[in-house]
Formats: C-alpha cells, sequence, structure tokens
C-alpha cells in the first residue's frame, strides 16, 4: 500500500477508536443534567484531527504498548484539548462563533453551559486516567501540561499579548505552553504506558518540534485560509492584532521554519528506528496539513 | 479547656495548615504568567472558612491518618472549591462582585484571566494529588465529584432553576450535587488516607446531611444576613428569583431542617465514638455558623 494511504488508514482507525473511548466516558446523552451533557459531547465528539490521541498512540507504539493500553490517556488528552477550546471561545476570551464549521458551544448552548462542560471535560480526562491501574505519575503530567504552568499558562500570556508588539521569543515561550505543552504531555504519556525502554529527551526534543510546527501552521492558516477550509472564522489574529509568527517572519519565512522543524522533528527520532515510524508521520502530517 | 475553644484552636491550626500546603504548591508570586498566578493566589489564599479540608482532616484523623497524610487531599478539595468560586462568580453565571468581603476574581483581574485561574486551580488539585504515591483512586473520587455528575452538574442544574418553580425534591438532588459532592468527597478522602477500618455508608450519610445542612444555612444566610457579615452580596437568590429552602418552606422551616440534619449527622457517627469527635464538632459549626 502506498505510505501515505496506509498512514490515513492507520490514523484514521485511530481516529475512530479514541472517539469511541471518549464515548464509552462521557455521560449518556439522557443522563441529566442533560444540557450540559449534551454539551460535552458536543464539544468532544464534534470532529477534529485528533492529533493529540495520535501522538499519544504512536509514542505508544514505540514504548512497546498494545493501543488499548494507551486508550484511557489517549482520550484524556482529548478531553483536556476539547475542554481547552470550550473555553478558548467564550466571549471574554476569543468571541468566537464558529469551530470545526459548527456553532462554537457557547452558541449552542450558552455561555454557562460552555464554561461548565469546559470544567467538566477537565473533570472527566483526570477520571479517565485515574481510572487506569497505577496511574497516579500519568495524571501529575497530564495536570500539569493542562494547568498554570502548561496550557492555561500559555492562554494567559497569549491574553497579555493582545495588542502589545510581542518578539519571537515571546511568542515561542507562549506556543510552547499554549500548544506544545499538551502535545508534550501526549508524547509522554503514551511512551509511559509502554514497557520498553526509550529516550525520552529524544522525544522530550520531538515534541517541542512538533509543537511548534503545529502552531507555526496554524499561523499561516489562519493568514492564508477560509472559514469553509478551516471551520473557523479566519483573519482573527490581525484583526485583534495578534502578535504571530506571520506578522513577525511573514508567510514564507515561516514556511521556512516550518520546514526546519519538520526536518528536526525527524531528526530527534533517528535513534528509534522504525518503532518511531507513526511520530515519523505524524510530524509531516502536521507540518504540511492544509487545514 | 472549653470544647469549643478547643475545636477554635484545632481548626484554626488546620486552616492555617491547609493554607501553608496550598501555598507550597501554588506556583510563587514572581513566576510568569504573572496575572495568572496571582490571579490564582488571591483566589486560594484569600480567606475562606476552609470546611472542606477540615472535613479532610477530621475523617483522616477518624481512620487514623496523620495531619501530613491528609495535606494533599485537604489542599486538592480547597483548590477545586476556590476554581469553583471563581467560575461562579463570572458574569455568565452569578455574575457577582463581592467575595468574602473582597472584589472577585474576575473584578480584580479580568474576565479571561479569572476563567483561567479557575480552570488552572482545578488543575492543580489533581496534581497536587497525584503527586502523593499510589494515589489514583483519590484522584478518580476527587474528579468525579468536581466533574458533571458532581459540582459541575449540580451548578448546572441551578442554572436550570433560575426563574423555575422546582419543588423541595428538584432543590434538595441539585444540592447535593453542587455543594453536596464535593464535601462528601473531601471526608471519604479523608478516611482513604488512614488504614484503620471504618463503616464507609456511615460516613456518606454524614456527608450527605452535613452538605445539605451547609446549604439551607447558605440560603437562610442569604436572606437574614447583609453583604458586611456574609462578605458577598446579599438578597441574590431572591433577586434572581432561584427557588431555595428559604422559598420552599420558610426560614423558620429551614431552620428546623437545619436542626433536624445537625442531629442526623451526631447520629451517622455514634458508632465511631471519639475518633469522630472532629467530624461532630464540624457539623454542630457548620449548622450553627452566621456566616
Amino acid at each position: 500500500m502506498n505510505p501515505d494511504i496506509e498512514f490515513a488508514v492507520w490514523s484514521g482507525e485511530r481516529a475512530q477508536r479514541v472517539v469511541a473511548v471518549m464515548e464509552q466516558h462521557l455521560p449518556p446523552i439522557d443522563d441529566p443534567p442533560l444540557a450540559l451533557h449534551a454539551a460535552m459531547r458536543y464539544a468532544a465528539l464534534g470532529g477534529g484531527k485528533r492529533v493529540r490521541a495520535l501522538l499519544a498512540y504512536a509514542s505508544g507504539e514505540l514504548a512497546g504498548a498494545d493501543d488499548d493500553r494507551v486508550d484511557a490517556v489517549a482520550a484524556a488528552v482529548e478531553l483536556i484539548h476539547a475542554y481547552s477550546l470550550v473555553h478558548d471561545d467564550l466571549p471574554c476570551m476569543d468571541d468566537d462563533v464558529l469551530r470545526r464549521g459548527k456553532p462554537t458551544v457557547h452558541i449552542a448552548f450558552g455561555e454557562a453551559t460552555a464554561l461548565l462542560a469546559g470544567d467538566a471535560l477537565q473533570c472527566l480526562a483526570f477520571e479517565v486516567v485515574a481510572r487506569a491501574p497505577d496511574a497516579s505519575p500519568r495524571i501529575a503530567l497530564l495536570a500539569h501540561a493542562a494547568g498554570s504552568r502548561g496550557m492555561a499558562g500559555g492562554q494567559a500570556l497569549d491574553l497579555q499579548a493582545v495588542g502589545n508588539a510581542s518578539g519571537l521569543e515571546d511568542v515561542e515561550r507562549m506556543h510552547r505552553l499554549k500548544t506544545g505543552a499538551l502535545i508534550h504531555a501526549a508524547v509522554r504519556l503514551g511512551a509511559a504506558c509502554g514497557a520498553k525502554a526509550h529516550d525520552v529527551d529524544a522525544l522530550d526534543r520531538y515534541a517541542a518540534d512538533v509543537g511548534l510546527a503545529f502552531q507555526i501552521v496554524d499561523d499561516v492558516l489562519d493568514v492564508e485560509g477560509t472559514a469553509q477550509s478551516l471551520g473557523k472564522t479566519a483573519g482573527k489574529d490581525a484583526a485583534q492584532q495578534k502578535p504571530t509568527y506571520v506578522s513577525l517572519l511573514g508567510v514564507e519565512g515561516a514556511r521556512q521554519r516550518i520546514e526546519a522543524l519538520r526536518k528536526n522533528a525527524h531528526a530527534d527520532l533517528v535513534d528509534f528506528g522504525t518503532a518511531a515510524r507513526r511520530l515519523h508521520e505524524i510530524a509531516d502530517w502536521i507540518a504540511l496539513r492544509s487545514s
């Protein structure tokens, strides 16, 4: 089979798989409070690339873990990601009405329910991991990644940056937290599910490169994409005067940076050999995506 | 020593203790993102009764756990509680400007930072527990208590109730989740820190009685108190046309219910003997409080 198609099959299967795992852990639609549970399911199951889950499965594979050992952490990182999007879209944050081509959660369910749905999705993420045996260090890692020295901290730096002139270093620090921390957790948590010895530093470098590439692609797509292709409002960064890789480096410079990070990510994996195959493919997929 | 004074000393010491534990786990004030960390500390360290921490220490004592074994869970339930207050006070929820006699977090730091501070405090709670050895079932319990079938779920039921006629049963179900779930977790988590066998069902009944009493006292104080005595806006329930124990039972009926629950709580503890002394005292303190 063509390697691209083979990867599409592998990633499609795992994306479906993590949705099924989340579905299994999410409260049933007919369980009260109905609006909250409907909003949680809408937020978590309403599509998305499932990048973080794929990273967890791929680094689990690297460490010799079967998919079923990775399921809980894969679902957890997706649940944390889903909650962060719900809160990000709220009027007091990005004030966005469109996500994945559909009304954002607060548009569909109201602000208060969206706030609570995000809170509860965060909680569910921990619960899913905690129900696995001997999972405590993993929860600590996940909690750290999602907290004020990780994702929530990056969002706070992002708020500070609106309307303020920031340099490349500031933007990079912000993105290392805002997007990078959870991507890093996904890679580390997946690997932690396996018993095979592996070079954690190399994985950390890989996660940093891929996380940054992911964000720069986002910045480029925000400039070049349309709401149609992105499934979310385009041109938001410029409208909010947010410093981005594109505003700092230009589109061409940003593209060069993405390409360099993609090559670095491959280099980070070189000692793992074929065990890192999926991580390798994911790096390409992230760097070369057009939506 | 007079038992009341002795309890005041015990509870004062533990309230100070849990603040010190939280202080130790909260990010330092000079660590960026500065606004987020300042808001988290403002929310978590800015006073409060520390009811949940005291419950955890007391039920830890019941199960033979030293205070230092309970510290992590005591801090965690307070952090979860603090985060929930920050989110509750937001304009899209209760829209409150005053808490513990001070401006609420979103008034002091802005809505977006308040949203994130709440998210990050939730996360920190899990991290604190997860750093303790073999803590996984406790995290699951905490996560469950704070999530959509616990506290966040109760808040959602509360939202539905605004402006809607609800009966006593609906109000009770809502409060069992909104306030009761985390109080229940505090009691259960504290006891889980000890090795001594204990009757979990009796503790559950105690937690249910105390949790409900706590909420009914809140309803009475909302009617009878002033912003001065409460440290928060008084008369909010009536202004929002929320069904409460007072609107359903009248002040006198509510007071009788509190007294019945206080006696039930004592009865729940009877088989524990003196090991349950603090839980006994906390039930009195909660039922008889005037602020």
